[in-house]
């Protein structure tokens, strides 16, 4: 089971008219911000959320079921919102009123189940198959990583010729489906001479501007909580401990199973490289983010950009980089404060 | 003295590399944000203040000055700070520690002068005159309205076939050079037909869609500052008393004469039309923006907004509006306190 780019694009014309095309700002020569927390809901979980329920064919009459407290849980109520359908959606009970509140406002039930998230998602699972609801995973499922790739198609026409896209990473549905979407894998997208790219040879190095190559993809995680990073080093995904301004969106505790399969095959083509970042960095990226362009954004949607100002990734001249702001599901009062 | 067409483009090409190419959000079919507020400095003023720079050949060894504790004076600031040349800041004394620090940071040297903006004007004309250096005025020069106009001039790229653009006003610099740079005088672009409108007859009515039109400009002023919206009345401009929440960037207490030339021009030909918007509508727009689109504005970067969320515009079916969101010099907290 995987994702092809064929699922992308096919997914791209699934959820045409429920998404935005979100923007891209050059804030600088060759260095693009991708404003993808400007969409529906706050984050791009909304298309991979609408692929997930628009794959589905006819709907249970259940509607839909989802476990998380936070930007999936969010844009699924979203989705069954805008699509006229019932969302149930599973939460510890940790989660903060104003979360609740928030789901609650786009008119779906909340039940609030467990001390954890995987609590919560056991729930879930079990209530799904009681319902018959479509049960809609935050990164695992392929028609969600297909609907995230979408952001990395729509990325690689706003800016022709990228050579760097760089993703923050939880579960890793985001990251999968942009190396997929992107042409990142296999050398570039199948019209432009998919297959035609000898594998780096290790180096990390990537030359721009070799017409049938893809983009580079940097996967970006915290340092805290860095589930495919420790996939790829273990060869398969593990459980890591989780912890960081970031949890709350890039917390995963295990990399998900089509993610590992894809990034590790991109990893071995050169067309994937997985780095992390400090807390402080983040924190930091977020806070120029809306000083030096008022851009919002919440701690998960300002971790690639962290990558690039703490130097955990540096371009090389001339290097088209494009940076994925992930989210803004967020207290603008803390975008100053800290 | 006026601003042409041709004194818009010349502007684009002068700033190219020191603006930003601002993006273009739409947010439902046909309803285009143009987020200027993700300008260098934080808004729209960073275009005047390069173009009225740039255009003066060799610059005085004073460097520029200008009076502002706001958006003018943080752009002329930055402009000034790229260009490595001084900037001197009149601000009147009432101006906040938070704006001083920021000018500061920009490394202007700040003067603070007289309560009122008024004052802190005339004293940095009479230093102007001592020093030699290149007064930017907020919105009554050539260059400077031309300046503003290449945001108008890039819209209509981003946005072919808009019909309409909303643009929120103050001294009226910024939307007397929308009006010019987006072809909405005298109908349409020099190369599209220019002069072959025939003027409405005074219904304020315009379809869209015919091919040698400009767009028709929207020019909103809050209800508690309204100095555009007063001289077109008197046929001149006019004192007016100023307040309300967007009275920092938005509270001219009288239309520039340029700016007042080119939109009584552009009222008679039925290319402008001139609403108020009450403080509350600004408040909710502001907030809607935050909570719908993730976008952070301040008051006046909101009242554009506000005219279609009040209905004090309404657009006819099918039509293709664009709103400028024009500034983001706010404290982030505010975005959801109020
Ligand atoms: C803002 C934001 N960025 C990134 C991620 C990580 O996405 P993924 O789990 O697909 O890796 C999430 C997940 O919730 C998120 O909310
Ligand atoms: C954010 C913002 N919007 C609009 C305006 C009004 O511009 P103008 O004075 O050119 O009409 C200003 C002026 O300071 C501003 O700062």
């Amino acid at each position: 089971m995987t994702v092809t780019y064929e699922d992308v694009t096919g997914a791209a014309r699934r959820i045409a008219g429920h998404v935005l095309r979100t923007p891209v700002l050059e804030v600088s020569p060759g260095l693009f911000l991708k404003l993808e927390q400007l969409q529906h809901a706050g984050s791009f979980k909304t298309r991979g959320a609408f692929n997930r329920i628009l794959s589905a064919g006819e709907l249970p009459p259940a509607g839909v079921i989802a476990a998380s407290g936070g930007n999936h849980g969010l844009a699924v109520a979203h989705a069954a919102r805008a699509l006229g359908i019932r969302a149930e959606i599973f939460v510890p009970e940790v989660t903060s009123p104003v979360k609740v509140a928030g789901l609650r406002a786009l008119g779906a039930q909340i039940r609030q189940t467990g001390a954890l998230y995987a609590q919560a998602a056991e729930a879930a699972a079990k209530r799904a198959a009681e319902t018959g609801a479509l049960a809609v995973h935050a990164y695992d499922q392929p028609e969600v990583v297909a609907g995230q790739g979408t952001l990395g198609l729509e990325l690689t026409g706003q800016v022709p010729g990228v050579d760097t896209i760089l993703v923050a990473v939880g579960g890793g549905g985001l990251v999968a489906g942009v190396t997929v979407g992107s042409g990142a894998l296999g050398g570039g997208t199948p019209g432009e001479g998919i297959g035609e790219r000898a594998p780096d040879e290790g180096t990390g190095e990537r030359t721009s501007g070799e017409g049938t190559r893809g983009p580079r993809i940097v996967a970006v995680e915290p340092e805290l909580s860095r589930a495919l990073h420790e996939a790829l080093r273990a060869g398969e995904p593990v459980q890591v401990p989780v912890s960081g301004v970031a949890a709350d969106a890039l917390g995963a505790s295990r990399a998900g199973g089509l993610a590992y399969a894809i990034c590790s095959q991109a990893a071995a083509e050169g067309s994937l490289v997985s780095v992390l970042v400090p807390d402080e960095a983040i924190v930091a990226a977020r806070r120029a983010l809306w000083e030096r362009h008022r851009v919002a954004a919440e701690h998960a949607g300002a971790a690639a950009y962290a990558a690039l100002l703490s130097g955990a990734y540096t371009p090389a001249p001339g290097e088209r980089v494009a940076v994925v702001i992930c989210g803004a599901n967020t207290d603008p009062s803390t975008l100053t404060a800290e």
